[in-house]
């Protein structure tokens, strides 16, 4: 059995029998799935949930995409793969720096070994910001939509992207980003049948439609076609997400943020302390930045403890941990977060100052991620397994796992 | 200044030198306001919201209607009142009784004490079943919609409601039970000019539709317009909520209910502990019975704490407390609640066994209350108050204070 096998990160998985599709929906909060089935738009997730397996897994705090998406490929929390937001503060040179390059990453991806023991992997997101971090040490196909027109195969694998797909470009800002992916996929599957597919969406759609929605429901739509396509090819589909979604406003449906480094300001001294939100990307049109979650950089001399009772007593906030609390709760890499770690309730988003948010871009009322109310995600197999303990804590990066070690 | 003031549970009021009219919002979600307000269904709750005071208050855990209703009333936690659900387990008795007669209230209404002291008051409630509880001691006007075609001067205060109002008795399962409440407010507000107005809806809307949707808008439109009406005649009004609400489903839109009772038989045996669910009432076509609250009745041996921490390790659980800590943290009658109170997570309910709950009237996915999860209500006053702390942990049963002692 063992040339049948590969070890990643501590976890055996065994070499695909049938073509396997893992799909991380972003922003997928289970809900949308229940409306969506209950209003007949998913017709293959209203059978695959009766007759596969459907659990409801936790995704790793902070609830963003980056850390998730890797969770999921290494099979580990980000304490061991180390990418524990889309931006960090490095102390040593006193800069913020974006975390979507590869050196960043500090374990191997479970599709770089399957690659390895070779086995035909392809990886698509919707955003070019995963895929070079998706793609670390991984021969193979791997593009996103948003640069689907500039593939070579020397950078992505692959070329013609998209006249294989038969699509255009879609806007960043759309729909049409994440249905190109699917689209992909689905073409893929036809021409090549990769033993190993990875599919990884935007949260466009979830950042601006709640569960049951119009736009919602048209999305899931899409998606359930897509995904019984797959399906009727034989795949082995695993289906989770990166973190859930929810409303973040206040009564007068405007964001209801604390603007953490001016709080902070006021208290200490103007910065004194930095406060980071790892939800900042290039793309923050959608959210404006905002985000339950975000840590904060204090001065050596600093009461860390006192002054995280002091943030927790604010309304709003549903926890503040120190550094070593807050990585041994959440599994992340202690060098790369702050001092503390704030994290604020279901409806509530935390900012830095609130000159340096522009929400003029905010279309509708804000929904976002983050915190720990986000942290409920689908894990779904087409297949049945039987004897999976109820009890225990599924998590979204046991979807490799499932889909290898139990599903086929 | 005395005889300008009552002393009710502690709290002084002073008397309102306008109509004053506090409305429960059953269900109210603030979400519901802020996708209305952001659609532009509720320009009166825009224009309150920009000129008048907005804030977020907790409600009374278990979240359940009567709870609240009369910690509203009386201006204290059940602690005080002695009214911690639908329906009670009398342990003495053995028996399992409704907790909507008026003896178990107690301690005094606002209601009352302002009646008292000579000011004309008026109670319209949807459902009857809160009618008496909310009307005990009161000299005034006190009925329901649900009854509204059998009202006596004797038994009500008031006689041709129907005429009154002009309208028919609505269903009990409908939006019209509540927009009675609020037709006849304002036509008691028009003909009668009572100083003192408490008006209650049902929650038939919010357990079927989530905040922003048709159905919802258009309840909360048509809300909004009667409230522009009492403001219009001067009224000091102050809003808040019994409890949010919540989607309760698994993705297949199944209610996501922990069968508590069966759990226990399982572990004891069959009916050695006692699961209530004080959410029960006659009304359950809408809900199926099920909340996010339970409490267990155990023989004397038993250890609670250990039990409780066995529950607690289920899935989907929030938090297992035994009497003496539910009755301190969430300022019950400890006399009144079981050994154990039992509190599950936002998208889970309990239940007590699977053959005991009739879920085949719910025609849509279940949303429901009782939990911590739907403890945040608006609170919002249609005057400006300055001063008013942000960091305080508002009650919805702060509404007649801030109506009565600081908005006039």
């Amino acid at each position: 059995m063992s040339e049948q096998a590969i070890e990643v990160n501590g976890r055996r998985y065994r070499l695909p029998q049938s073509p396997t599709v893992v799909v991380c929906v972003d922003g997928c909060e289970p809900d949308y799935l229940a409306q969506a089935t209950f209003g007949g738009h998913m017709p293959w997730m209203k059978r695959t949930l009766a007759e596969g397996t459907g659990l409801v897994a936790d995704c790793v705090v902070p609830t963003f995409t980056n850390p998730n998406n890797l969770s999921i490929v290494t099979g580990a929390p980000p304490s061991v793969h180390g990418i524990c937001g889309n931006y960090l503060y490095d102390a040593a040179s006193g800069t913020e720096v974006m975390m979507n390059d590869p050196k960043w990453l500090r374990a191997p991806t479970i599709l770089a070994a399957l690659a390895q023991a070779g086995k035909r992997c392809a990886v698509i997101t919707a955003k070019d910001k995963l895929r070079r971090l998706l793609g670390k040490g991984m021969q193979g196909i791997c593009f996103s939509s948003e640069k689907a027109d500039t593939v070579t195969e020397a950078d992505n694998g692959i070329t013609g992207v998209l006249d294989l797909v038969g699509m255009g470009v879609p806007d960043v800002y759309s729909a049409g980003l994440s249905e190109f992916v699917f689209a992909a996929g689905v073409q893929l599957m036809k021409t090549r049948r990769p033993d190993v597919m990875y599919l990884s969406t935007t949260d466009y759609i979830q950042h601006k439609h709640a569960p049951g929605d119009e736009g919602a429901n048209a999305f899931y739509a899409m998606m359930d076609r897509y995904l019984g396509e797959l399906d009727a090819m034989g795949c082995v589909i695993a289906l989770t997400a990166d973190h859930g979604m929810n409303a973040k406003v206040r009564m007068d449906a405007q964001p209801d943020v604390i603007y953490l480094q001016d709080v902070l300001d006021g208290w200490l001294g103007e910065a004194v302390a930095r406060v980071i939100l790892p939800i900042t990307d290039p793309y923050v049109v959608h959210h404006g930045a905002l985000g339950s979650f975000a840590t904060v950089y204090l001065p050596p001399a600093t009461d860390a403890a006192a002054l995280a009772q002091r943030i927790a007593a604010l309304r709003g906030i549903e926890v503040v941990l120190t550094r070593e609390q807050a990585a041994e709760r959440f599994e992340l890499p202690a060098d790369r977060i702050g001092d503390l770690v704030v994290v604020s309730e279901r409806s509530v988003v935390l900012g830095t100052a609130a000159a340096r948010h522009d929400l003029t871009a905010l279309e509708v009322p804000l929904r976002s991620h983050g915190g720990i109310s986000e942290q409920r995600v689908p894990l779904i197999l087409n297949r049945r397994i039987d004897g999976l303990d109820p009890q225990r804590r599924w998590r979204n990066f046991d979807a490799f796992d499932l889909a290898l070690n139990h599903a086929q």
